[in-house]
């Protein structure tokens, strides 16, 4: 067989379902799920000196839609964006708010960050090992700010999960990764970070790049709430 | 092969379940219950300053028929139309009706009708990924009132859902949402607008069109209360 | 492939599982089912102005058959005839019957005939979407007097159920259908109206008909209480 | 193709799961478990003015075996015979007879055969319809006295059934219920009918029948008790 | 196609699972599974004048085995053999044991031996006819005394059980029993039945045969319990 | 065909679930378990006059390992030895060391070695007879002194056990058992009986025979309790 | 067929499901998640004389990932690092959190690092056998002190696990075992045991070695606690 050991291995049938190993190890299926996400809604998250934001691309510029808020309010310390099935991400979501919700009824305070992206995190890795499930196409990205710590964390298609000082997914995230690796600093604060991050979005998004198609969301560390600007007003943070 | 990547896949058979993910990313199996909507009934509907409508075409001219309303009552402020397999459409709307029943039964207030449409969007996104069941093929347009506040929401096949300002969906919607782009002003009154969706109907449909095939529900915004009307009578509004 | 597109989707198996959409977007297991319908018994519904009948032909002409009445009786203001696997129709009719009777059982008063076609066609539904279970290969028609409101309607195998002024089904069903068309009026009565599926029976049967082999059924507006008579007695209703 | 459509079906795979429907509309399996009956045990059912019979062949003639009647007792009004799958029929029988119990200790009077045989049918249809399971390969004949009232029904692999003046079921069934179709009367008496059928069977088996290897049950109508009768004293009834 | 009726059905894959029917009527993995009874351990039961006996040939010879009675005790009143898949007898076997224990428990008094065997082959038949499991590949003899009556059970692989005078099962079956036809006589007893049934394993197993490979149990119809004996000193009963 | 019937078998796919008779009534996936059991580890048991002993060949040189006992106390009377996968092994050994630990704790009195292999190898046939497991691929040696009673059983892959005076499992288990058959005799004692397992493991294993790999577990009659010896000191007995 | 075994067996299907044996006795799904693990994390874990620790080359050089430790604490006394897929060993690790907790809850005392490596290993064999469910991609070294024993665990794919001296798991595992072998010795202290894993990486990484990339979790005996340190000063220890 001089096929391509892609080609052999879809004709195979290794890549037909989520819990199967291919020869070489991997799980195919897990794989494609990843393509979905690079499609995705750009955002970059950054921890700053001052606190964190993600910066999102809207992306959409249909007249007829109603534009939602695309970074989700988790809690009102716990922002998330997310690439890839929106229907997906809306149900990983929607378990996130209710976990927030149910830690300050039960506890009677604020949830901490990563309980959120773990919990959401082992739902993920279970549709990737069981079977009649398919996996969850959608990265998230998870910012917060608990107890005075700043905290970023992004989870994959595998329910893999990091934690970042500054991170992007979605479409263009190696490029926007590349660039933040090279600028990004501990001592950035949110003016300069935002200001950062919206550089970065119009050197890779280069003619495509508007403003008005962008969304901020932000948590200073000493008031731990959630702060939202849209459009030019980000400019003027 | 030189087959086109459409056929490849086919003979794959990346499209025999909607648990799969194709080498690309995509479900076909949610792509192909896309085109089911496409060939259902057409319905517009339209957020105004005065309240909001559904147009809709009952297309069926059986004279044997006894016509019963094709844009649902799911309670006194929300209407709802659909586009696909009638009986996936029947079960999710007797749903989103039992569901506004329970909210006034146990808080004895109406139901906000982004409520009935996350809970309907969420029941069509795990047909979309447990195995074992294939995806509802049915689009939903939900319109409402409810604090005076007028919402319009559409879900697709995947259990995605936005907000709109003017929406279509069935037949031609492609064709009837580039018109509405066109000429939707937020300032519209519901006379202004449902005369704006028939004549947008009428330039889509051409010949085809007849007044007495349509059917409208509106809900004003100070009574928050459905009001019906059908064919000619649609245009003394 | 020069298949034609019928042969190329057997020939890709999108027609094994009523579970699958084919690249078109239909169901192909739903479409075979109906077919099974097209070769089961035919009878007529019309809503008259002083009541409404199913007129059934009874087709067996076994003598060793001790034959039993095919329009059922769901409760005393409720028939029902049906088209297709036998076997099927009767656990619908016995599950249509249960329905009737708890109703009259939990609230002390009849059940409306369409809370009947909606519970039935709910089932069906169901089979055509869940694995592991074959759709329903049955039609139904139910007729009822309810308050002094004379109804009938027709559930097909997809689950789908319309509100119809007369309507077949069966063998025959769409020439059936076109008679009534041509000839329907709304204030026919029940004399006039047996007649009238009567004269359309013999026309599309030609030589093969024969009065004994009818069975009908009939409710009057007034009284609510089903009455039947076979054969030529039909003629002196 | 020129393959018959029969070896075209079967290359297809239609025929793999009885919750699989054909492009003709058919359900193979289900029809392929029909043939098993026709390899069973013959038995024929008459109802006669005063009571029922079952005559049946029980064809083994193997030394060894102590045969045991194959006209089963539901309860002392109620007898059934069966053609198919041997074990299948047993199940079913012992369903039947726990039926028949259970309603003598509820209601303290004896079970209507028409509930036996409905409730049995009902099993079948199951079997034909949920996957994981295969269709009952038997047919079941059940005779009873019930009120005075005789009665005789056939269940088929399908679970429809029929009330019958007289039929046949297993090896031979169609040229004996043909023979019956011609001699059957209403008024035939115990005695005549029984002659009748043994007629019958030595017509249609030719050489191969032998009065020995007869078992008759029969119920009279006014004692509503089951008796049995082997071999040549069938004749001196 | 030319092939073989079986290796078409084979190539055709009708023989894959024990829930398919064949285009003949016939289920291809149950007749696969009889074939495994044919290369079992032979037993021989037979009904006599004052008891009951099983004589089975042991047939291992090695020496390391520590060998235990292959004729089981279900009760003191009952024994039985098997043949086939060993580990499957034996789960058959501890399921009969303990039925008999807890009939005693329960109504403080032995079990009639149909009780048994109807309840096994009522697991056997299942075995048959859901999916997910294989059917159980053994044959089981059981003979037991119950109120003075002797009685001697076969059940097959698809849970079909008759009543027997004297049978065979395992390997040679068939001329076993062929022998058995032509000898057996009702008033036997038991020391004649068994040099009866020695002198046919010797008949059959020619030079093979070896005394000391046998084993025997019988019960007196007078006493109603097990005796045991082996080798040699069977011929001395 | 001119293929050989294994390979035949295998393109036919009857080999690939453990629920499937071939068309010889062998169960393949099965009869591939039973290779791993071959490449396992090599043990000898044997009932000597005054106590019971199992010899097992660690086989394993790894210095990093430190090595634990391949003899497992299942409780202080009884032992085991395994061949096969190791994990399947530990699993069923646990579940043995839990039924004896249970059994002591509610009689309060240590359990029959029999009792223990009877449970694991039915958890063993289940495993062989039910779909969506695999067969356990590892073959179990139990040994125990239980009321002076001496008792070595062995059970394969199907869940078949069998009582023996000497037997060996794992690598060579065939040339050793032939050599146990020559040599064993009833009244050997523990100390002859392990120099005889020795002598035996020196003949086959020829150059690779190697004392310090050997791991001797044994119990005496009388004290009925297990004692352990390793390498060099086992010559010492 | 001239193709080699491995791929015979892959065109056989024999490696689509890890609830299949392949002709030679093994279960290939296995196998290739072995892979996965080869491409892991490096880590040494060591049995010293005065305490254990486990040395891990962490490997990500990504500015952007605020690295944690991926050597996991499961309590105060026992430690553990991880190969393979990310999330597959988060979520067991997590259980092995969870079970050390709850020992801690339940009797007021840590855990035995044994039942830790036995509990994950369990869950890892089921994963192996039961269908539905593919086997964790990943390899686990557990350390631990505990009532001043040193314990060192390593649990492969297959759910094996063995205790060990020293190990390796992860990239380079064989190269790495190998020099161990060589150079370890019962009598190391803590100091020299890390230097020798140091030099061990150092030989096998060779340039890509980079102290800056090692992270050190180490638990004295004395203390039974876990101590933490990270690049250069692992030297300084």
């Amino acid at each position: 067989m001089d096929m391509p050991i892609d080609m052999q291995h879809q004709a195979m049938g290794y890549d037909r379902t989520a819990t199967m190993f291919s020869p070489e190890g991997t799980i195919l299926q897990v794989e494609y799920a990843q393509k979905t996400v690079r499609l995705g809604i750009s955002s970059i998250g950054v921890v700053c000196s001052d606190g964190i934001f993600i910066l999102a691309d809207k992306r959409i510029g249909d007249a007829l839609i109603a534009q939602k808020p695309i970074i989700y309010e988790i809690d009102s310390h716990i922002i998330a964006s997310s690439a890839g099935i929106v229907s997906d991400a809306r149900v990983l979501i929607e378990k996130a708010q209710l976990l927030a919700q149910q830690h300050r009824v039960t506890y009677d305070s604020p949830i901490e960050p990563e309980s959120v992206i773990k919990e959401i995190s082992d739902i993920k890795q279970q549709s990737t090992q069981y079977g009649g499930v398919r996996p969850f196409g959608v990265a998230l990205m998870i910012a917060g700010v608990y107890k005075k710590r700043i905290q970023l964390f992004t989870s994959d298609v595998t329910g893999n999960y990091l934690s970042y000082y500054a991170n992007a997914i979605g479409e263009n995230d190696e490029k926007l990764k590349e660039k933040l690796r090279k600028s990004y600093k501990p001592d950035l604060t949110l003016k300069k970070g935002v200001k950062l991050a919206l550089d970065i979005f119009k050197e890779v998004q280069e003619k495509k790049f508007d403003i008005n198609r962008f969304e901020l969301a932000y948590i200073k560390k000493d008031t731990e709430k959630l702060e939202r600007i849209e459009g030019e007003k980000i400019k003027e943070l």
